[in-house]
């Protein structure tokens, strides 16, 4: 048996999530019956996270146990000739027979894209969330610096989940404003590119996406850059934004010991 | 009666192409579709270039005369609203009667995208066409600038497309190599991201696919760069390269007096 480490990039668009559901397709399962062709038999793969339908992945990390003798380059190209073209495995890595790509995980970092535009462009609709409006950046800076630290999430959490503890620790919140064209698309003059990056120790289901809206609410004028503070000194759900759409979101980088 | 001059930006993925066709969905019918809407009678809407199947535009141009009573800022949100979000119509102008999206251009500007890495990012696999072996790009470049002047293209067109004359004139041609990622999606490290840009009084059918496959075929060192030459000194479209697939293609600026 080798345990590997895989890391993933995909464009969450069409799927259902990370995990496997009754219906639909997948990440995990489509990795699951990519290993099982070649293992020829059932296996299970971990993620490092499990993002939600229409989240996109620049570098997931999963963990699987397996027997096949394959080399990790000539595994790494059998499985991307298994899966479908929005799902490619960047990297393969032995590791520990202990290492788990979730237990073992100790930061993630997640991006959010968003535009401020008068319309979306074609070729963003599905990579950026696009807001007609203009936004007040520096007021949304001054609040997303207040996250970093450790605080109680409860606000910040998806209605109906339930975790041991909603405290959790944020090493970076920052947002980056930029001016151009996502890479050469240029069809959006000199309109704004927010990119809002988080990195911390763990992440309640929702939570980005929900900090993302109470930002934008906070940009649009709705609520003063204050309000974080005070929805991280105990806030419930109901006082924060609204949940910002999947598709502007990535999981970006997961680091291990 | 007032005429009027379309700024349009599209995801040409899922379109049978610009031009109106018997089955599936076509960008020439769908703008018809939204302007009919609004005029309450059919509408001729002509393009400035026909781009095909899965070709992008990041500034088609069309012509269309309406009787609508709208100001053009109105007229565009409308008309949006209406269109599929792969469609977006950047700008309306107001232009003489005898304006016509066609006849009156001058000048158009491609662009194609093409990367060399060892795997396709699942962010590029709709927009930039992947190779995996690296490519010569200092013969690609010399083969690319040959091409500037006034040639016979009949070795670039496509078979058994028939027009008046295979001679044109280009304005521009060159390669610009980049490193990094698209955007913000940076799953391909330091793979090279190659744009070539070509300017014209006109193209025949396929004929800029029909150059970028030539190119290509020059960088795997599979013909040398002086071939181009002899292909625009009378050679036949056998003796040219493959035609690169439509999904790196856009049309990027037309030019008028």
């Amino acid at each position: 048996m080798r345990t590997l480490k895989l890391t993933i990039a995909y464009d969450g668009s069409r799927f259902v999530g990370w995990q496997r559901q009754a219906a639909g397709e997948s990440i995990q399962a489509l990795l699951e019956r990519a290993f099982e062709s070649l293992e020829g038999r059932p296996v299970t793969v971990h993620g490092a996270g499990r993002t939600d339908a229409g989240v996109h992945a620049l570098a997931q990390v999963a963990s699987v146990a397996v027997d096949v003798a394959h080399d990790t380059d000539t595994l790494q190209r059998a499985l991307n000739a298994h899966l479908p073209n929005d799902i490619r495995i960047r990297a393969i890595d032995e590791v520990p027979s202990d290492f788990h790509a979730r237990f073992s995980a100790r930061r993630k970092t997640y991006r959010y894209l968003l535009r401020t535009a008068p319309f979306e462009s074609p070729f963003e609709r599905r990579f950026v969330w696009h807001i007609r409006e203009p936004l007040d950046v520096p007021q949304m800076q001054r609040a997303a610096a207040t996250i970093c630290g450790t605080h109680d999430f409860a606000a910040f959490r998806s209605a109906g989940s339930s975790v041991r503890t909603t405290t959790r620790t944020i090493f970076a919140s920052g947002i980056d404003a930029q001016t151009g064209s996502v890479g050469p698309f240029d069809v959006i003059g000199g309109a704004s590119l927010l990119a809002y990056e988080i990195e911390g120790d763990g992440f309640l289901r929702h939570m980005v996406r929900a900090i993302v809206g109470t930002l934008v609410e906070i940009g649009r004028g709705w609520r003063d850059s204050e309000s974080m503070s005070l929805l991280l000194a105990g806030g419930v759900r109901a006082q924060a934004g609204a949940t910002a759409p999947p598709h502007g979101l990535y999981l970006v980088r997961v680091d291990y010991d």
